[in-house]
């Protein structure tokens, strides 16, 4: 008798889930949708870097799309369901009261943005993280040698102490705090208590400062220094936290009822999207891969007889079973990907969206313009491609929403350099195509410094399928072959193959992966006329880099 | 009896023609009509910057703009017009037969842009103005001390040398050259001999080397040197210019018929539009004046007591009698300035030029294409005007055309820094704004520097009456009151002063300029907090200026 897994990814914009046999990850259906209120722009402030999402937008998708992806499957098929799992962003925490309920769920809190999910991609913290970069460089306070050594804004302790800071009412109603990807398992097996909630070793390794050196997150008396407020938040959270591959529990009623699924089946720990990403591609050592989306998110797991004591430097973490377990997960990545493209897209749509409406009036439809903005990328890349490397005669950097890796730094801006009378959009879009490129090789580079082996690289998530000249002048930039994941649901069958472990179909995550495996389905090879080319260019990308970064002050 | 006289202004888009009392000044009439083949686009290459005019536009729009402006004044007028003058863009120099005909007016040369004028903005000749400053450098060769001490790639000589090289049949029937503002009154007074045509004070002094210390243009043993096969052409140069208020002679039959004029007109000199423009809009000794459209022309006067043997550096030239005659004359420039924003308008048109016909085909017309796009400046620049200084956090430099002052460097590129994902297309506009207003500081110093006092500013040209936001944010980075010349027609006004000279209504140019000036019609004062903040500004505008000039090499 086959038996089915869930997996359901929450990315920034919207949720997919599919259902998958677990004998050979043969995907059944499934379903995609956009947060709704996320989507209408609500609680956010793009100028400032805030970015919310309510938990409802969460509740409303997964209903959604389980159902509909289970409502194109054979019938039988839901009965024979045995788990599902979850991945999501992150750091995207939420305050919750003692009940391990969001603040933004309860009355008086529900427009409330501080009482919602803090995306991973808000930066309102900046000032936080430089706090706690101050206290950790304090004798005996190096509690974030293995995130980096540099905490971010967007990660979770610094986003609290900025919100109970600034928003007495959330600082006196918050009992603990959440992430999304330990939040959503609770929800489906019913917890009623902020203690019952199974903690992420995934989230709390790579951003939460836990590591087992000290037997846990750092302790509350560290915790208080980083703001007084925090220290019920840190006396509600437990030491302990597990590996996706356990299961938290099973379907409560409730919502069994709601996704039409028995209370059989078992609900697998969460983790954050690239690192169940990682699992989907089929992640094994020596193998980088590359979550490609908005921001990019790159994991390499090492054995740990090959990482033995070594704390690598200038990333975003290493942490043992973040994403296989039994092996160190190491996590770098680019805070703005497919971002720097969709900022150029949203300032090439300035005429669209403000004149062409004002022009023709009721001649054009609401749908029309948006037609036209979402063809905006694909023409510029139509156009991009019949450039030759180099040819543009532009250079730009790649950090419009901070830096991740190397070297964390949230300050730092992005730059266009080589206009001249004749620049085209498509001349300045290539330029920021390569800079996310070079965004890249200073990754790889990073890493082989130290010592850290690549072999080969994976590419998944929406872009590696949608845009071959991004892959193309990456492949060309890093001088290795990328491979892309069959699947575009990569996230989302890591977390089956999470569900299938945690329920017990196979005996570790590595099987899983193995069966369930979707293959590649495109390698790009770089030319190397264009390697030569862009090793140049790299080079000044370093030095307009380290220019814009250290000698400027503006704004 | 009233007498009136005609002024034209020769833009870099479009001429303008007025017919203005000599008495008062009052402008009875004007016309405007854009060159038909350059709006086209025909003979140019933007992304090689070739800009190149067909001699048939200019003649084309200056029959079209006189007979015009004449049919909109009162009978009689036309029998009273007592002179024609001429200002032009430059250097835009075209190669001439022994009659000295432009060589695309010639059978089997219609076609060949580089038988046509080279519009001032052109940079093919970037190599060949390198050669130039190189061979200067030698002992005894300074022939561009007065020039700024660099040879610009905009200028005549530096043009002729590329053209010649390139094109061997311009090479085997070029006799000379001849500067726009040069061949006009020659046309129009029927010269029919290339040594017959008067050549312009202005143009020759500023552009082609010509100064009374070596008793007129440089020798031909040196010109040789640029390049051999432009010993012909400066053989057949003269070496004394005049100045534009003396005149060259009598309109002929064939255009006194053309332009419904008498042929008792006085046709006046020809001279650069910025020097017109500077004399039209009532120069005197300490006052800048600043002719601001696609690029900047800035120009002062010093009487000869107070510039001594100073020789000013890094600007574009001080030559005798260049604006008003018995004084010198200094130039400086931006070579980009209105078309740094249309630049960014072009990238912004992107979507509505190529996607927008593609999905509303036939529902759009291209006039309402042409509409949204005409609206994309002021739409931004409504946008940029709520923003404070400094509010956007982003830092551009000016130069996508190369830079003209201070210290000519045809090489360096724009840069736009300070990119977030916030940032939209309003706050790029007003770095750039904020950019060519540094642009303009940078200049206003280097003079200043050097000893030349500037007491007030005036601004001429379209931007100054069409964008307030441009004009407040310079007079802010300055700290200087900006005064506006009443006229938009600044330039046509300088030539009809000149025409009124020549055609000896008046003494001296200064009394044309006093009895026909326009007066102002607004005057822009900073707002001292912004000018504050500006000044920060403005030294980082220098070290990203600094750095990408001498750090960066790409493209």
């Amino acid at each position: 008798m086959a038996k089915y897994v869930i997996g359901v990814d929450y990315g920034t914009d919207s949720a997919r889930a599919i259902v998958v046999d677990t004998f050979n990850g043969d995907v059944l259906a499934n379903a995609v949708k956009e947060y709704p209120r996320w989507i209408r722009g609500l609680y956010c402030n793009p100028q400032a870097n805030q970015f919310r999402q309510h938990p409802l937008d969460y509740l409303e998708v997964l209903e959604a799309t389980v159902t509909e992806a289970l409502s194109k499957c054979d019938p039988g098929v839901a009965e024979n369901v045995v788990g599902i799992g979850f991945d999501t962003t992150g750091s995207t925490p939420a305050f919750v009261d003692r009940a391990g309920t969001p603040l933004a769920l309860l009355p008086g809190f529900e427009e409330d943005p501080d009482a919602m999910f803090i995306l991973w991609k808000d930066h309102t913290a900046i000032a936080e993280a430089e706090e706690i970069n101050k206290l950790c460089s304090e004798p005996g306070c190096d509690y974030i040698k293995y995130e980096g050594g540099a905490y971010s804004a967007e990660w979770m302790w610094a986003k609290a102490a900025h919100v109970l800071r600034n928003n007495p009412r959330i600082a006196e109603n918050a009992w603990s705090i959440v992430e999304c990807c330990e939040w959503l398992p609770a929800v489906l097996t019913g917890v009623r208590s902020s203690d019952a909630v199974v903690r992420s070793r995934c989230a709390m390794g790579h951003k939460a400062m836990w590591h087992a050196d000290w037997g846990g997150l750092p302790p509350v008396e560290f915790i208080s220094r980083i703001d007084p407020r925090l220290e019920v938040i840190r006396k509600h959270l437990p030491d302990t936290c597990e590996t996706a591959d356990k299961p938290v529990g099973y379907l409560c009623h409730e919502w069994a009822q709601r996704l039409g699924l028995s209370e059989n089946v078992i609900v697998a720990g969460g983790a954050y999207d690239c690192h169940m990403g990682a699992v989907g591609a089929g992640i094994r050592p020596h193998t980088l891969v590359r979550v490609i989306g908005t921001s990019t998110c790159d994991i390499l797991v090492a054995p740990y007889e090959e990482i033995g004591s070594r704390c690598v430097k200038d990333i975003c973490g290493q942490v043992d079973g973040s994403v296989i377990p039994g092996m160190i997960g190491l996590e770098a990545g680019q805070s703005s990907f497919g971002d720097v493209y969709a900022m150029f897209r949203k300032i090439l749509e300035f005429p669209v969206r403000q004149i062409l409406p004002k022009v023709l009036k009721d001649k054009v439809t609401p749908e029309e313009i948006s037609t036209i903005c979402q063809l905006v990328i694909p023409s510029l890349a139509e156009e991009a491609e019949k450039m030759e490397a180099g040819e543009s005669g532009m250079l730009s950097t790649d950090w419009i929403n901070g830096r991740r890796s190397p070297a964390s730094n949230p300050l730092v801006k992005g730059t266009v350099t080589g206009f001249t009378l004749g620049t085209t959009a498509p001349a300045v879009y290539r330029s920021l195509v390569e800079a996310t490129a070079f965004g890249t090789k200073a990754i790889s580079d990073c890493l082989e410094s130290q010592g850290m082996r690549i072999d080969e690289i994976t590419g998944i998530g929406g872009i590696p399928h949608k845009s071959p000249l991004v892959m193309q002048i990456m492949a060309d930039v890093l001088g290795k072959p990328i491979k892309v994941c069959r699947t575009i649901q990569a996230c989302a069958l890591g977390a089956a193959m999470f569900a299938a472990t945690a329920a017990g179909i196979y005996g570790k995550v590595e099987d899983a992966s193995e069966a369930m495996s979707s293959g590649y389905s495109n390698t790009f090879y770089p030319i190397p006329g264009n390697t030569v080319r862009y090793q140049e260019a790299y080079k000044e990308y370093l030095k307009l880099g380290k220019f814009t970064e250290s000698e400027l002050y503006f704004g």
